[in-house]
């Protein structure tokens, strides 16, 4: 499944890009294929790779602040792998059409 | 933490509620605090109670659906319990200062 | 329509219901239905009238915090009135059943 | 400010790709800058203009299905300009300190 995430630290800082650089290192030793867009953190895993990822991540936020919030969303098609750029693929296709 | 999530599954049909139904029994079951809004559910409990509780949901849902969004917000302050009263009445105060 | 939003603003400070209270008031003035739950408010009303009232709400905040994040989720269903109050019911119904 | 949105309307088909594309094409008009990533679209523009193109694209969907869900994340920040690959650089660099 594909999910996107965002984990926004209480800090009383107003940049918070370090905070997703740490969030960015621990997806990257998932191993999960994922993707930084400007609004947060795409990945894509089976429903339990997923979900373990970001309560891992959430968790490694409370160690720098004493209020996180967090945002997911997920979409979750069948067994469909690969879909993070086939779903893009598919729009570009039907736009151009 | 506190967190609200809503999980729709693409079944054709355009009303979901009896697919909500089946999702809050299982909520009843985990014995977290809860409320039924109009646009999700919103539960109380530790973090991995909560994820735990959701990703359930969640893949009890795409046993009717092959294609399922579920959509979560997470507020984690502390270690503080009992938020989600705390929460509104903080507000409904000030609103009346 | 029915739409759910919270505004969070940097202000560095950990507890911000002072602002859902300044945005509740605005809520308040706009004359729609609405509820407040411990994650968000909870409006109803046509298309315009919300999209108005958030982007308004939005703006407010901005006079008290240089970086303000928003979390919009609309449930739109054809002309359906009075929806808030249906949902919750049609839900416990089917629960009961 | 940025904002990130997808509208996804009950149509009864699981693929809602085409839908997209529609939604697409209305924000290439507004001439506003965006990224399309796989789990939604992400604009950039003052307040007004992505209140009014969001809203627009809300309704057009609506015109194809009855019921329509939208999700809108917003991150307004001061008046900072060309954000969306900022934002995105930023954390790569810390990335890699």
């Amino acid at each position: 499944m594909i999910a996107e995430f965002s984990i926004v630290p209480f800090t009383g800082e107003e940049s918070i890009s370090k905070y997703v650089a740490i969030v960015l290192k621990e997806v990257e030793k998932s191993g999960l294929s994922y993707k930084l867009t400007p609004m947060g953190t795409i990945v894509e895993g089976d429903v339990d790779q997923v979900f373990d990822l970001i309560k891992k991540c959430h968790k490694i936020m409370k160690g720098y602040s004493n209020r996180v919030l967090t945002r997911i969303s997920i979409d979750d098609r069948g067994d469909d792998l690969n879909r993070m750029d086939k779903k893009v693929k598919s729009v570009m296709e039907k736009l151009n059409e």
